[in-house]
C-alpha cells in the first residue's frame, strides 16, 4: 500500500473519497518522477535537437504534478478555488507532455513509460475533479 | 535589476511584454520565500493554534507560486492552457493567504510582510492573466 | 514495479547499481510524500503546540528529500561532489524526522506510518552512499 | 529590501547574523532563477547538444538551491547536520555551473547571467558556512 493511501487511513479531514484521493497523489508523484528521468534520458539522445520539446513538456509537467501532489496531500484545509484550476492545470500539462511522449515512444522505451505516468496522472486529475464537483 | 528581468532582457522566447513577466515571476519568487518564512515565524508564536490557519495557507501558497515561477520562467513553450489555470491557481492562493495574514498583521510584523507579497503576487498574477488574453 | 525502477530499465547511464539506484529514488519520494501529509496531520492535532518540532522537522525533510530525489535521477551528469553531501544531508533530515516521528507513534498512527518512511529512506541513502564511494 | 531581510528584521531565532543570512537567502532563490531560465534559453539555442552539459548542471542547481533557500529560511530549528552538508552541496553544485556557463558567456549573454548569480550564490553559501562553523 502506498504510503499515501497509508497515510489518508491514519486520519481524515476531508469528504473526499480516500481511495480517489490517493490514486491521484499516487500517479502525481510518478509522473514527476518520470518526467525527470525522462529528460535526463531525453537529455543523452544522440539526436537531441528532436527531444527539446519532449524536454520542455516534462519539465512543465514534473514542476506542476509536484506542485499539485503538495497541495492535494494537504486535505484539511481543501480550497476548491485552488485545487480545482490546479488540478486542470496538471490535466493539460499531463495531456500535453503524454502526447509528446507517444510520438517518440516507438522509438524510445522512455518515453513510452513517461508516457504512461503522464496518461495515467491525466486520467486521475480528472476523476478527483469530477469527485470534487 | 531582478535576475527574471536580465534573463529575459537576453534572450527573447514569448510575445509577452518583457516587463509584466519578469515583475510576475519576481512577485512568485518573493511571494514563496515571504511564506516559508511566515510559517517558520508562525509556528514559533506563543500561541501557534491560532496560527494554524495561516500555516496551512502559506504551505499551499509557497508551493504554488514556486512552481508558478518555473513554469512562467519557460516562455519559449508558452502553453495558455497550462499557464492560465495555473496563474488563477496562484491567484486564489494568494488572496486567501494574504487575507489570513491580514488578520494577523496588527499583531506580528512577520503576517504583515507576508500580507503585503501575497497582495503584490496576486496583482502580478492577474495583470499577467490581462496580457496573455 | 515502480516507476523509477522501469525508467532505470530504458536507459543507463551511470555506473550505480539500478537497484539500489530505484530503491533510493523511491524512498525519498515516498518520504516526501509522508512528511507533506504528516504535517497536514500533526497540523490538525488538539495540542498543535507539542507536534511544533515534527511539522519542522517534518518540512525540511520533505524539501531535501524531493530535491535528492531529482538529483538522483538525473544519472547521466552524476557529480560525486554534489551528490554525496546532499545524500549525507538527506540521511540526517531523516534520521532527525524518523526521531521526532517514533516519539509520537504510540499516539499518533500518522506519525507512525512517517516514522517508517523515514527510516527506510535514511537507510536507502546511506545504501547509495556506499555503493557510489 | 528584500523580503528575506524584511522577515528577519520582523522575527529572530537563530544566532546567524541577519545581514548574512538574507544575502544567502537572496542569492540561493535568484540562483535557482537564473538556471531555470538559463535551461529555457540553451533549449532554444541552434547548437542544443552543445549546451546539454549546461542544461544538466543548471537543473540540479536550480533543484538544490531552491531546497537550500528553504532550509536556510527556516531558521528556527536550525540544524548544522542538515543545513552544513546542504550547503556544501550547493556549493559545488553553483561551482560547476558556474564554470560551465563561463564556458558558453563569451557566445550567450544569459549563460553571462546564470555565471553571475552561480559565482554569487558560491560565494554567499561559503560565507554562511563561515558564520554558522
Amino acid at each position: 500500500m502506498s504510503y499515501a493511501k497509508q497515510m489518508l487511513e491514519t486520519y481524515r479531514a476531508s469528504a473526499i473519497d480516500a481511495n480517489v484521493l490517493a490514486a491521484t497523489i499516487d500517479a502525481l508523484n510518478d509522473c514527476a518522477q518520470a518526467c525527470t528521468a525522462d529528460i535526463d534520458a531525453n537529455l543523452g539522445d544522440d539526436d537531441v535537437a528532436s527531444m527539446v520539446t519532449c524536454v520542455r513538456l516534462c519539465l512543465d509537467c514534473a514542476d506542476v504534478c509536484t506542485a499539485t501532489a503538495r497541495v492535494t496531500s494537504r486535505q484539511a484545509a481543501y480550497d476548491a478555488d485552488v485545487t480545482r484550476p490546479l488540478l486542470e492545470a496538471c490535466t493539460v500539462a499531463c495531456e500535453r507532455c503524454g502526447d509528446e511522449c507517444q510520438g517518440h515512444a516507438a522509438m524510445h522505451a522512455h518515453c513510452r513509460v513517461c508516457e504512461q505516468a503522464c496518461r495515467r496522472c491525466e486520467q486521475a486529475c480528472r476523476e478527483l475533479l469530477a469527485a470534487t464537483k
